[in-house]
């Protein structure tokens, strides 16, 4: 069973721009991310525009639509901000595809001491292995249907709604 | 749902000893990594005697075993050395026990850059909330059952055999 | 012979505040940074209030710079923002104190994958012990004359001016 | 003035071998390390055949006297395993050559978590730089002439004798 991982950007992938002293987007860590896992099963990544979610459009959102519907693949993991991720989910979840797609990402950036980025993306690969098709949101440790979650910004968790 | 995990050693939890200038074991790891995951389900730690798995005897696999048995828990992650984590899952497998139990561990210390210990203990933890009872390994981003995994030596990963 | 390290924030201290979602300042690093060192020459730490170095203003560095002259150590690192060390660094040295004063910090922060920060720190204790008393800034693995040094932005360095 | 690092391996360029199950030598970190110090002065990197340092011999020794005699710079840091350092120091002290010689390592490797590699390489770098021809040992945030040190193994520390 081959896995797709699709990358949209947020804090999982953000990395510190040395020059501008911020931290925005550059090479992609999911190629080291899926090379470090060591997982056998195969894998497609796919890079889509990295956005911070917080600046995700519509017309964002319908492209990883695009990306998802196109896909070969029946087990999707999409690598996502935190802030917007249950408004991706809505979209995704209307759309009935026959495939289980999983949205994860990080509280921390992967590249950052402490990150919970590697965790995340082990969690979400077994759930997109396990789980029938549907669309669900993947973070602290938990797995919540699609239409059944919210972030709660002040303690910085996902939780049921 | 309550997870418990039992931490018995392994490379996933191999300590430099800066003295003795090699790996052996010290303070766990474990208590971090669940930090560090942001899990907000309930997680109970219990630390065993930290062994390599080539230095396992029937006694501490016995042991292992008293552990899952007595544990409230239906939802068990068992963090375990690679080289003879068939061999305890064999020993649980057979106990025919009703509760839902993972052992996983890593290639490369947790401590060590580019170790899999995280990914390994994000994706066994997904495994063990979303399967029937039974006992598993979860290594290499696959689930195999217990009776049906053997370690490639020489590829450093496991299999189905 | 002692050392006093003086810490003012910088990109060197900079943290991740997950709730937030940027990078700011929580508990400084220099702690566990001098404790990794393994030094054992005696270290005295001081925390001024952490400043980004392009917020600071003149108040800000007669702080650093009463802190200097009191220090008893005759050997002082000062953890500084990049953007403005000179600028600390010429208080300083119109100061003409007889001490020396050592000025580093990092491209990169200490908590982020490929810092500079150990290394500049590094660097600094060696030069803070053995240069005659004076004001100089320590980074890129040279060491410059508090009046003769410029950040080259574009390129990410120092170099003399 | 340029910089000649010469790697012979020891603690600090130690790699865990996952197929092994241990520690053992790979690609060395030198030019990782070197390129992560962001140093604007060049750095010519010399790599030996890596050694724990138990285990080297005098030919191994006269090999890299015989690489500090050659080298056209002034300013040698050598990376060294901590347990027989003192004796490779003396080999090069007795030579009496015209260059500013330092001996580094580390007590955990570079690539494990905590260890003063990255520091000690940043203060090796500055001593090369600013001391007098001769031999010297640079560990602890000190700098020790090559006939006055010594490795306490059970505090894991250099000292002076």
């Amino acid at each position: 069973m081959t896995l797709r991982v699709i990358a949209s950007g947020g804090t999982f992938d953000k990395h510190y721009d040395e020059i501008a002293g911020k931290l925005s987007f550059g090479k992609g860590h999911l190629a080291e991310v899926i090379q470090r896992s060591r997982i056998t099963v195969p894998v497609q990544l796919e890079e889509l525009p990295f956005l911070d979610s917080l600046e995700m459009q519509d017309a964002d959102r319908q492209r990883i639509l695009a990306s998802v519907s196109r896909a070969a693949e029946k087990s999707i993991i999409i690598i996502h901000g935190t802030d917007t991720m249950r408004e991706t989910a809505e979209v995704l979840g209307n759309a009935k595809l026959d495939k289980t797609i999983i949205l994860t990402g990080a509280m921390i950036p992967y590249e950052i001491a402490n990150s919970d980025a590697l965790f995340n993306f082990g969690y979400a690969t077994a759930v997109a292995q396990l789980l029938p098709a549907g669309v669900y949101v993947a973070m602290n440790g938990k797995v919540f249907s699609w239409d059944k979650v919210e972030k709660n910004r002040t303690a910085g968790v996902f939780q049921e709604r």
